[in-house]
């Protein structure tokens, strides 16, 4: 595998470096791993922005995508210096139909544009060809009358690997091609996430959580960078410490994409083992504890609607020192 | 659980009747139980399609968003009087960013106006509160500063229970107040499906497909229609009969969409372990085999490229005739 290494965090439009060193890089630069989740719903948008959109646009989808494009604007700006990495969740964006997309679409372009890390979590799965397409279109380049051209372009993108591997190539042949990553989901932070993920395999051996694991390990041992980290990563919810441990000892190459902290119930110590000895390998998310941090009891008292930004950066700025506790 | 079961096709706004009752209604009416699958990939669209687009629209993705539209509207204008189903798989779509999810929402609505039943194969799966986002989007209905109006309004969507029950309530709960379906993915026809699929767990007593057969049957039993079918189905590949002879006795009540006929290499052999003793319970998709038929040698010769879904109305015809010969 011929691969250029490039740790730096500039881009160039057709191979923007090896993604999990620029995540590592980015990591230090910052000086921690969190990972700010851009999930708006419209019911908590500040009434400021939805008067200016619904004046603009009426009550229609296209005011739904400007409240959530200005929104997430604002919480870009105001975290962007402090946080290495955001992710935006196409569901919520996807409820508003195309004109939700072209939102999702300009958040992701204008958090590349200030410098941070976009890691599209939408879960994609499908078999081997209609994989390629997904890779195609969150990762790579697709097929313009000829041209090839940079579809949605994130630089990372989560996948469900319930159909194995065939499943799964297409979106590491993407990673190598483009510099981009992926996040399998392996054990998740939901309450039922034990159904099939803690199901014993091989004989009583491990449990299918650990299969994925290993299949996980096999899947980016071509992608390790000069980081020492493969940009095929894993998630792992901060809501299962002890099976996290577990996989951290499988997979100490792989980056941890760590959902479950804050409004789920993790906490700075559930997710201690999501990283390894040097302080590196996992980012942790969270979603409405910042964004919608101006909502909290917490901020609330000192932040009104019209600061619901600064109120998401002073949560930002909370969680990372939280997270300074566990090393 | 109170259901109104409305086994017509005409549709309310609100609540488009018992979504298996309907299927079910529209095999009866079709004679039939093809799904055509909208897969369209710009480098298969007939020349004169891309010329007219290209020359209103230029190089751009509205271009690659109308030729989709356009092909897709003289397949679904040629099937509508012969197939029950169509199945847009949205990965084709999503290359194009917002423009081909415009296209995407074109179709299923074109569709659904000519009485087609409209399964979005989109595979998608979250932790509850995200999979609520999801089943807003293609199943139920979104807010809209306080009004509730419909997202993208599909019949049914395949889901990925990855997750466990949690992740697939939310569908389960939107199939139930908006008369929609789910087909959750338990045997799939890839060659890597084996990888966690067929993994023994239970002691030995049963394979990771098996145990989610079962869960599938506990999370659509109150779905039950009056025919007999729930709600909640199966994707089962037609690549697997053995298996697919299997999960039927698990699942009586369910319907199996069927993938890997034809392109993926099952025959009409492989798919009849899918259906029950009455003829019933599955759906059996072709998506190249059919919309691209006017590429393939056998209707080539009669059918150019302006005859596309001419070719495609006659590959629809062949595969009713095939699968009329497993009864």
């Amino acid at each position: 595998m011929n691969q250029e290494v490039d740790i730096s965090l500039t881009a160039t439009p057709k191979k923007k470096g090896h993604f999990a060193d620029r995540l590592i890089a980015a990591i230090k630069e910052k000086g921690n791993a969190v990972c700010v989740g851009l999930d708006p719903r419209l019911e908590q948008i500040p009434e400021f922005i939805k008067k200016k959109q619904v004046e603009e646009h009426g009550e229609t989808f296209e005011a739904a995508a400007h409240c959530f494009l200005d929104f997430n604007v604002g919480i870009i700006d105001a975290v962007a210096d402090i946080v290495p990495v955001v992710k935006p969740q196409i569901a919520f964006y996807e409820q508003y139909g195309f004109a939700g997309i072209w939102a999702y679409e300009e958040t992701c372009k204008y958090a590349q544009e200030k410098g941070l890390i976009v890691i599209a979590d939408a879960k994609r799965n499908d078999i081997g060809s209609t994989a390629e397409g997904y890779a195609k279109a969150f990762l790579g380049e697709v097929d313009l009358f000829g041209d090839n051209v940079p579809g949605l372009d994130a630089d990372a993108l989560t996948v469900t690997p319930y159909l194995g591997y065939d499943g799964i190539k297409p979106f590491v042949k993407a990673c190598d091609e483009y510099g981009k990553g992926i996040f399998a989901l392996v054990k998740t932070s939901n309450p039922s996430s034990g159904d099939l993920q803690d199901q014993m395999v091989k004989d009583g051996k491990m449990a299918n959580y650990e299969l994925m694991s290993h299949l996980v390990e096999s899947w980016g041992s071509d992608l390790v960078g000069k980081s020492g980290y493969s940009s095929v990563g894993a998630v792992v919810g901060a809501t299962h410490p002890k099976q996290a441990a577990e996989i951290r000892k499988y997979l100490p190459q792989a980056i941890f994409l760590v959902p479950g902290y804050g409004a789920q119930g993790g906490g700075a110590e559930d997710v201690r083992p999501c990283f390894n000895e040097d302080g590196l390998g996992a980012i942790v998310n969270s979603s409405r504890g910042i964004t919608f941090a101006y909502q909290k009891e917490e901020y609330a008292k000192n932040y009104d609607e019209k600061a619901y930004a600064e109120a998401a950066k002073a949560a930002s700025l909370s969680m990372i020192e939280d997270l300074k506790t566990i090393f």
